[in-house]
């Protein structure tokens, strides 16, 4: 992607892995929603995502837009979703088809099937001797309302890419920690997306070919419940960090242990 | 379904097709969105569905909900299907949990698969030595923004399904005409939806013990790409109608030809 790259959300956590990762390889423009503590080191505006004139300024002149702006609590109330995330996202599609966007890259989420996780599966679902594993070719089962507005998003992608040929990547992220990974928590240990593992998870969906997608964004945890076969075939995804190789903050595996 | 049932949209189409062929067989609530022309023979009410307090009073003491409400255009824009249909039925959802409803069927749409209809495929695929049949079992893909809107309501229900235990049943709905089918349009023959069968489905979704269903209600024409084997097995759905019975405006095999 030689054309600039606009992150949504950029004072996000995910936005924050995705820039210490990939700083100096895109000409970055960021949309923050509040003013950053910092000045950033590119261009960037401050506005609403589901204000179309921020939004199209903030469009354009871009090649692929990271999207990952939008509420992003799981237990925030609909109205705030039904603007933020679900009308937010439209707006996002719109101005990118307007302005000739070749590619959105669309922060879905693992809310957007968290009512797989029934009182039936778990916990056991989140150890090793189970075998349950998401794939992506099952239907959305949203465990609240973020993850409605997550799987709304979705099938917006999905309508903006068949009818004006907008290439679409959602990737349903994991639990994001920097450094290491969640301390007694199963549930996000199995999901675990380190922070290198995001930025390049990232990269692989700015520089793939491909039409429209829907992945998981997690490490190669040696326990997971969502297949990153998806993520390796479609866009070359090759995760560094696996939850397996850590005891609490302490690394026990592997090179930096 | 011995409690009363709401019909929200009873001003609409598929309203009129349910009312003139269950009007005895339940004790209707009426929900419209503008004063009737008729004064109605059921209890009834004025009011938006974006409306909390309007919802919760028609939703009060009702057994089951049949939600049509809504834009019904597909050209709607998407200010409109967002209050309209997504907050809408949102809030119908809402409500229904609040008042402990046993069973919401939505009025799901034939354009929330819109863009299977391609290029390629059309107008082939609207012509009898065509096989190409979608089930129910295929993810969404929204012809355009009310499509998607109605995708949306689709994911809404299996939320409130999976976390409330509220039986919902989706109807992507076909193309309903009075009398005969479309005449001169290939496409709206294949995914007819007669009065009769109209009426007939959604008593079977009333009656019928399910927990989450997506089904396509159409006739049962000759040609047909949706499949309406969801709809006989979760629903006990007999259709009695056939665009191939008709020439134009008159029907030529049958009882009644």
């Amino acid at each position: 992607m030689d054309d600039p790259v606009l992150l949504t959300g950029a004072g996000g956590a995910v936005g924050e892995a995705i820039l210490e990762g990939l700083e100096e390889d895109y000409y970055w423009k960021l949309l923050f929603h509040n003013p950053p503590a910092e000045q950033p080191n590119h261009e960037y505006h401050i506005g609403d995502v589901d204000n179309p004139d921020d939004v199209r300024e903030a469009v354009e002149g871009v090649g692929a837009i990271i999207h990952l702006a939008g509420d992003p609590r799981p237990e925030a109330p609909w109205d705030s979703v039904l603007s933020n995330n679900i009308d937010g996202t439209q707006k996002i599609y719109e101005a990118a088809v307007e302005a000739g966007v070749e590619k959105v890259i669309f922060a879905s989420s693992n809310h957007a099937v968290g009512s797989f996780e029934t009182d039936q599966r778990t916990p056991e679902m989140y150890r090793p001797e189970d075998d349950f594993r998401l794939d992506g070719t099952e239907f959305p089962r949203p465990g609240n309302l973020y993850g409605v507005s997550k799987a709304t998003g979705e099938v917006l992608g999905r309508h903006y890419h068949d009818k004006y040929g907008i290439k679409v990547c959602n990737i349903r992220i994991g639990n994001l920690t920097r450094g290491h990974p969640p301390i007694d928590y199963e549930r996000g240990q199995a999901m675990w997306l380190s922070y290198p593992d995001c930025a390049h998870i990232h990269q692989c969906a700015l520089e793939a070919d491909y039409e429209y997608e829907t992945v998981y964004g997690i490490s190669d945890n040696d326990r997971k419940y969502y297949s990153i076969e998806g993520a390796k075939e479609a866009l070359g995804y090759e995760p560094q960090d696996n939850s397996a190789e850590w005891q609490g903050d302490e690394k026990v595996v592997g090179p930096d242990a």
